[in-house]
């Protein structure tokens, strides 16, 4: 039998076979049994979140970056205007958003090997009295670095004004209490840390915010605060869900809180992002990012500057023997990306390192 | 074990145990087995739309919303104008679309007991020169109504504007070719006729129509220039892509050519269609649409105006008997839906009139 390869990627991830059976029935998008499945998950991630009941979980049919670019429309005003936080490909996609959608924005520019600097948005929020929102990615994908989150929170508060958090690949396996933030929106996605499949976000926003937002949006779908309007009305989507998506996401969080929570989920991708990066280490791979600003979500290497390595090949060796790893997205250096997240333990990256041995082998290392 | 209730609404459906089967796999999104699989979901969409290598089919992440409102705002130009056509909520819904995003919008308002008139729309395309684009739904799923595309289509075209056609409910069950239509975008989704899982539309559109569209979006999620970009790049998807989702959808596209394709699909439909309206015709209800204008997707009923009937009673009561109906969206009349469609043959037909019969002496007939 075919032997599906394990994905150390950042999402969609391997997941867990309870939570892929869940999918394996079909539901009515009206019927109680399906707006059950709902507010499960959206009590679910609302408690994960730190959200008390002034607080929404607005789930959304797309991608994460639907959820994001959601996030933008619904709570910046249209005559508001947003400051990007960059340091990555993540970050930049952002001001696109905001660009297309017509909103005034500009960034903030960090190196993508560091991570957002307090002091530098503290500055800049200082110059620029115009700018009522700010938005940050809590780990950056494109090379895994984490952003201080708290900390830019803090100076954000301190300005008076309000945060867009894209926490997309952190939710669920880094902590996170919107309570202490200035949040209008924390944005994250059901494939990531939560070990759901791929097919929805969320944001999770102030009951008020959500409220003051009527009539911001640029988009019918997209639009959070009529998304919430129909789940606070019966619970039910406004438009049709992606009912196994939700199903899958609901038996996801029931995995998610007998691991332990946030707490169990981190420390086991922790465990794995270590082991990683020792054992590649010891193979000769180095890290792009140092140590203390690595999240453990995924990490990003070099590619080695010899003759007998290149991706294609790297990859296609390496998924021969049942492993997929990622492709590098950074604009500075050749690298490549290894997820540490998703049903991945210790065991799969020791699995993982002897793999890398044989495959650097048969490339004529 | 709990029986799944047959589900008799618009969708989602009641899908095939071997569609369902294939979401129990996990799937890198930008690994080849993946892009296979894309494609051959890309491609046999495109051949049941009757479009040749001049045509691209685009999908999309999210519900049918999202694929139409990304077809208003990828093809209507900023200065363009969209005439919709209306004889119900879904014709309503575009209107609402096009306003929110900005777009110079007018309707022509049909009763939604009736098909849209191609001669109303001869004469309002002849009075308003600056309509650049027609808007309208194949069929109606607000009552069951089949439009006249064919006819609709030739005045549109002898006209020089482009269709926009909402094949949600139709598409893979009612025939259409592309090529007879000015269509510059024929949007549908997995969870209808096609009889896949919700979570994804798609787009069927001319090439050259794609490429002129590039900077109308007013969206980056929902700009379908960008996202065949990315399919025409490396048959990757822009964004995350439900994966499963288009699993599911490989899987029901290879089930419905062996039904015979849109013929076998729609002649299936037909026969539950006019067995249901028969067989409630025998117990006393009576269809909102006269014979020749329903389409066989999903039939309206009036609500008896009798003592023992209520809406809510009535769906639980035959809820509790395994079948799943579906509420009206009438603004006129007290009605109710029954679907047609999905998984369900003429003996499941026979199975919920039996319900029925029993689901009335219930309630106090």
């Amino acid at each position: 039998m075919y032997q599906d390869p394990l994905l150390l990627t950042p999402g969609p991830l391997t997941t867990a076979p309870e939570t892929r059976a869940a999918m394996t029935r079909d539901y009515g998008s009206r019927d109680s049994r399906f707006v059950a499945l709902s507010d499960a998950v959206r009590a679910g991630v609302l408690a994960l979140a730190g959200g008390d009941e002034t607080w929404a979980c607005v789930p959304l049919q797309g991608s994460g970056t639907f959820a994001v670019e959601a996030a933008i429309g619904t709570f910046v005003p249209r005559a508001g205007k947003l400051l990007v936080l960059v340091n990555g490909a993540y970050g930049r996609r952002m001001k696109s958003i905001a660009a297309v959608m017509g909103r005034d924005v500009n960034t903030l520019v960090f190196d993508e090997t560091v991570p957002v600097d307090p002091e530098v948005v503290d500055q800049t929020l200082r110059d620029d009295p115009a700018v009522t929102h700010v938005a940050l990615v809590h780990c950056e994908t494109t090379t895994g670095v984490l952003n201080p989150v708290q900390d830019i929170g803090d100076v954000i508060a301190r300005h008076g004004r309000r945060l867009l958090l894209d926490s997309m690949s952190a939710f669920g396996a880094l902590p996170v209490d919107v309570k202490t933030l200035p949040v209008d929106a924390l944005m994250a996605s059901s494939n990531k840390c939560l070990e759901g499949v791929p097919g929805m976000g969320f944001v999770v926003a102030p009951i008020d915010a959500l409220r003051a937002a009527e009539g911001n949006a640029h988009s019918l779908s997209l639009d959070l605060q009529q998304q919430q309007v129909a789940f606070a009305r019966n619970g039910q989507w406004r438009f049709t869900p992606p009912t196994q998506v939700v199903a899958a996401l609901a038996e996801a969080l029931r995995l998610h809180a007998a691991e332990g929570g946030v707490e169990g989920r981190g420390a086991r991708y922790r465990v794995n992002c270590d082991h990683l990066i020792a054992g590649m280490k010891t193979r000769g791979f180095e890290t792009l990012l140092r140590p203390g600003i690595q999240a453990p979500i995924i990490v990003t290497f070099h590619q080695p500057e010899t003759d007998w390595f290149d991706f294609e090949g790297f990859y296609a060796a390496l998924r021969t023997h049942g492993f997929a790893i990622y492709p590098g997205k950074l604009t500075q250096a050749p690298t490549f990306r290894v997820g540490c997240i998703g049903q991945v333990t210790v065991d799969d990256i020791d699995r993982f390192l002897t793999a890398v041995d044989l495959v650097c082998e048969e490339l004529g290392r």
